[in-house]
């Protein structure tokens, strides 16, 4: 097979799917994801005979349990990827919305129409579902969509494709709507992030190392994020009770997700009265924790914080913490070692609140809330696709609208410019 | 000269100066865009003397009389420059505004909040005024801006800079806010488009090969547009009035610029009508036609139009005919040799003005006006940084709202992730 051909075929595909996508309404777009569910339904056998030679094939590999996990689909596993298509049914419809529409002096009307991207790119990992979750939020947004999944879930994702392409050809759509990347050569991707005729975003799930070689090497717009060092300062003005919840929360709601808080920033004056408690949760929960030399002194018996600590995000259980001053020293830490995703301040004083979220830079910002919220559904956003870490274009969590963009619109009667 | 060392210590100021502006109010950047122009009012000998030298450079370098032109800086156009800055104070301060606040079903608020871009980096021609009106709209909505003007404006652009700089100053801005390069090295100008972690965004102005060149190379993300090759649809069930102004306009009403018609594309069923009107208008201003074999048997006396034309941007006073079946015919050509900047349709046709708006996509999509209205002014943006043919981020005419990005804020009471 050459690559280089085979890529540049995938590329016109969706460019000319993504026109008749483009035309297509709300109705035709949802009978199509219905009938994907359907599809997925009905052949269920083949979809978990394919994962348990995917899994067979790991297992050969000698994958390790976390990654085999990750790539397993069971019955609960397909059930789930309907539901989520029956949950993109039920959402809105950004495509041909119009906004702003105003008359201008000179009598003609302008607006702005919200229109679909294009052509997306998903390249991701081990999962499978994430293939339906792509595929199915970037049909309801008018894209076509090019996926390129993991190796290792290379007969399931083809097993998927072909539900997907089935429901595509039944509702009068064409297949290659959503195409799957039928080779596992690397070189697959190379051309893919380098087509920006055919192709309007990439966007990169999975980790760190496989995000930042693909921001690196793109000639086609990436909505990513890196890191997620996310952090929590405790006011000296803080409730005790909120300070305790949303602390202890932040950190061990869950460990390895991407809003997880990092690093724990507390205020001296509140420090004594507030890191003992808190120490004991945690400690009572199995998180490690690591301390400035301020926050040693109150509490003696964990691990000093090396200059390494604060640029770390551990995806564990383990915190570091540090006492600072007040409010600039706590902007100032984040301002130097934050990746920018998430960030909240707990405090009862307004103006300091009104700070924080003024001055911190990050994709979500808030007051008296556990960084754990940041999130596509905890947004209402009713899907996401990724967090995005970037200003440009979409940031924070990324919905249906992060998949679409806006041309303007103008209605006249004969106007002209004078 | 170190150039690499030279633009680092620009990045990382423009970087220190977006955190100060990024948190200064609209009285503040108000304050200094008046001091700017107080002091362009004070210095406007040393203005004219900074740019008689560049001119009598440029003369000794046999530069072209168009280039000359659009060097030259008068006492018009210092108080052009001035004008531009009142009308800047004038605009509302987009940054931190608060959009969709609303409360989510377990009790906390999500919102959006509007916040600069940072750091953005200009790259233009020989224009001086450029710098003021790139650099006000940059201060306005927050961001620290980094200019890279043509060397032949290089000593009128320093006078500027200083002028911008003691402005900054009295209003207690950095001076660094905003930064012109002093170098005319274009080793500087590779260094700015790559420097992404102290610069935002890339906004190049001019020509079509600088442009072309700063997107291949540049690792920061660009607002551009490399083409406009506009076209104007005349339906067959067009108003005749209505189509002949139009089209004239678009064409006529000037010749240089990127919204300006290229080709026009006319229904069969109305060209026998239409076109002997219109060539005549075109003929007695001067404009030259070239059409295609059936225009031809219409227009005998005209050029016939190669391949080529079909794909040129003229910023010229000639124009490429086409008669086309219907307006399938019409969306398919505009499909295959638009640069998706600004079409039009003339018609009074219900169905067709809808199906134009929604299935042509380019950044203006216009129903009976002409495409000479897609600017920023004549949209109400009140100011224009340029106008972008990419979908990504802003599209269209790029105004204040362009150089920002929205963050999620958080507004909670204690609230975690259940």
């Amino acid at each position: 097979m050459n690559i280089a051909e085979y890529m540049l075929q995938i590329g016109k595909n969706a460019r000319d799917a993504a026109t008749i996508l483009g035309r297509s309404n709300t109705q035709v777009k949802n009978a199509a994801l219905a009938a994907i569910a359907d599809e997925l339904e009905a052949h269920q056998p083949e979809l978990l005979a394919a994962n348990a030679q995917d899994l067979a094939q790991g297992k050969a590999n000698g994958l390790e349990s976390a990654m085999l996990d990750r790539l397993t689909l069971n019955e609960k596993g397909i059930a789930g990827m309907i539901e989520g298509l029956r949950q993109v049914i039920a959402l809105p419809d950004p495509i041909g919305c119009i906004s702003d529409l105003h008359y201008r002096p000179a009598g003609f009307q302008v607006g702005k129409m919200r229109v679909p991207l294009g052509v997306v790119g998903i390249i991701y990992e081990a999962r499978p579902n994430v293939t339906i979750d792509a595929a199915s939020l970037c049909l309801k947004s008018g894209n076509a969509t090019i996926l390129r999944g993991g190796s290792e879930a290379i007969q399931s994702n083809q097993a998927i494709a072909k539900c997907i392409a089935a429901g595509l050809e039944k509702a009068g759509l064409p297949a290659t709507a959503v195409q799957v990347i039928e080779t596992t050569d690397r070189a697959a991707v190379g051309e893919l992030i380098r087509m920006s005729k055919y192709v309007d975003v990439i966007i990169p799930r999975g980790g760190k190392s496989l995000i930042e070689r693909i921001s690196q090497e793109a000639r086609v717009p990436v909505i990513k994020h890196l890191d997620g060092i996310c952090h929590v300062y405790i006011d000296d003005k803080a409730d005790l009770n909120k300070a305790l919840q949303v602390a202890y929360n932040a950190k061990t709601q869950r460990y390895g997700t991407c809003n997880t808080m990092e690093t724990l920033l507390v205020a001296k004056g509140i420090a004594a009265q507030i890191l003992p408690i808190l120490a004991e949760k945690y400690h009572a929960t199995g998180v490690e924790l690591r301390g400035c030399a301020e926050t040693l002194k109150i509490l003696p018996n964990i691990t000093a914080a090396n200059a390494a600590d604060w640029d770390t995000e551990y995806l564990a259980p383990i915190l570091s913490i540090k006492i600072v001053e007040n409010i600039d020293e706590a902007i100032a830490h984040i301002r130097t070692h934050s990746s920018q995703h998430t960030e909240s301040i707990i405090t009862e004083d307004w103006d300091r609140g009104m700070r924080f979220l003024q001055e911190v830079d990050s994709s979500s910002v808030m007051v008296n809330a556990s960084t754990r919220l940041a999130d596509g559904f905890e947004y209402g956003l009713g899907a996401e696709i990724g967090i995005s870490t970037d200003k440009f274009h979409a940031r924070g969590p990324v919905g249906l609208e992060g998949l679409t963009s806006q041309k303007f619109i103008v209605l006249g009667n004969g106007h002209i410019r004078q």
